[in-house]
């Protein structure tokens, strides 16, 4: 997750390197960031890229890549490296620095930074990403990557002929369980309730495909393991009973939260939050402002579409508005 | 391009290498079916992609990539192998047959190859690209990648601070030309006609900006240069005249055209033969049957959104056929 941490007030690393004037400044150093970054530099706007954490966004914390066409398998740190090298070698200027606060008004886009200096773009690209929501319980942050993991199209293949569960019940949950069951030996949807909150005809997909079980009514207590995951502890929430339930991995789908807080009343969003776009060329509810990867309203969030989304809306804007 | 000639009954390579049924078989091997073919694989999918003529289809033709993120700068041909070896990787035949003919009838999808033998796939993938239309005029084929140019997004960067042409007066030629005032020192359009076709928003854009010029009633003789391009012989339809133009580079953009005759009496096309597609799933109108990369009715024709469209199709499919 591409965490810009808006309000942010600590120490600003006080970089000079920034200007206070930029044709695209782009918030948020992910793969969509930093594709719009490679894009609009290539194509002759001064560029500036804002990243308060690490370069590469959520691909940064991730261990192995897999499948980003061209590198069969990549650490994700390097492959954010080569991000952010490409968009540096075009001329970009990527700023480790938080932003405070956006304003649009009276026709002029300004960023307020952390230190209270201010920098205007001619066009703006939202490129926030967001964060999955997790369980919050013991286990689960230490074996991220270790057999927890909150995306099935990104890491499915490393579970071929295992037994997974998914935690969730909605849209999402099942969604992507369905898709495991491709390469999983079997798939267990583990929910609070009694039933699912996922579309009819998702439901029926689900209960039909023989690889798919149902644990109701419960909730994860604990992930447990040793190198890897081996086991989840559940509590049945209507009678209290704890269980062990062994598997081989987890997949958790109880919700996606856009890094979009400080946007939603400039901007359309949906009702949780994600920018509304325009699909052809990434532009939001206000003109100059585009929104592209994981913050953004859309069906798959893997890198190679978040690149895409970048490299569409440098392109747009430098048609619309240079 | 990806030029799968349907039609070609020349010597087929006999490859024994194909089963007589696949899970997705993927229908040209550009980076939008290649990407397509390493989702499918490693969702568990059994794949096949069929490429008569270059893996990796129009890059595989690139002297240099500089867009795809990632990579500072790669020979296309080498970032062709980095894509098929990916879709090897995970499982995916490629096979270097030619189709004949598809047929969609009565719930069966039918690949006819060009020797008669036939392939069934529960899904299937459009991925045969487009054509650009070319002048045929003497120095277009020498100099292609030496100064000429069929798309300003890929290639624009190359001609920072020079002039260049940009033939054509539709839609395409000028806003790529308009693209392209942002990096290089002038731009001239040349038109065989006295007025544009593109639309009114564009031509007002064009004609006020002060990189901008025109030459009219005039079409392309003759492509020169040494190493590089550095004139256009031009000739003046009105009157006859020859007359030399300098310029370091030209942009060609008198249409494209996509690699769809077979299939436009099959699945519902734009009226100059682009495949529409759902923009979320890529499936085209026919259920099971998807399209992606440049044949398809879309904006922005790059590597790295149409690697985009073929991670979405074919993650769609498993989901919504497996």
């Amino acid at each position: 997750m591409i965490d810009v941490v808006f309000f942010d007030l600590g120490d600003s690393q006080g970089s000079t390197e920034t200007k206070d004037q930029y044709d695209m400044v782009i918030i948020g150093g992910g793969p969509a960031g930093l594709t719009a970054a490679i894009y609009a530099s290539r194509g002759g706007l001064d560029t500036l890229v804002i990243e308060k954490s690490s370069e590469g966004g959520q691909i940064a914390a991730t261990e192995k890549v897999e499948n980003y066409p061209g590198f069969i398998s990549i650490d994700g740190l390097e492959l954010a490296e080569k991000f952010s090298d490409h968009a540096r070698h075009f001329g970009a200027t990527i700023s480790n620095r938080g932003v405070r606060n956006l304003t649009f008004c009276c026709d002029k886009k300004t960023i307020v930074m952390d230190d209270s200096s201010e920098i205007e773009a001619k066009t703006i690209v939202i490129a926030t990403g967001a964060t999955h929501r997790k369980l919050g319980v013991p286990g689960e942050k230490e074996y991220e990557g270790k057999g927890v993991s909150y995306c099935a199209i990104c890491d499915g293949a490393f579970f071929r002929d295992k037994h997974v569960a998914v935690i969730g019940g909605g849209n999402s949950a099942i969604d992507e369980g369905l898709y495991l069951t491709q390469t999983a030996s079997k798939v267990t949807v583990v929910h609070r309730r009694d039933k699912l909150r996922a579309d009819k005809i998702l439901q029926e997909r689900a209960f039909n495909n023989p690889k798919m079980e149902f644990v109701w009514d419960s909730v994860v207590e604990e992930v447990q393991g040793d190198a890897f995951v081996n086991n989840l502890v559940l509590k049945n929430v209507k009678d209290g009973t704890q269980s062990d339930f062994p598997v081989d991995g987890v997949f958790i789908y109880i919700g996606l939260v856009p890094n979009s807080a400080l946007l939603k009343n400039l901007l359309q969003t949906t009702h949780d939050g994600f920018i509304k776009v325009n699909p052809v060329t990434f532009e939001t509810s206000l003109p100059g402002v585009f929104a592209v990867g994981d913050v953004i309203d859309k069906e798959l969030r893997q890198i190679i579409n978040a690149a895409a989304d970048g490299a569409s809306a440098a392109s747009s804007a430098i048609k619309l508005y240079f």
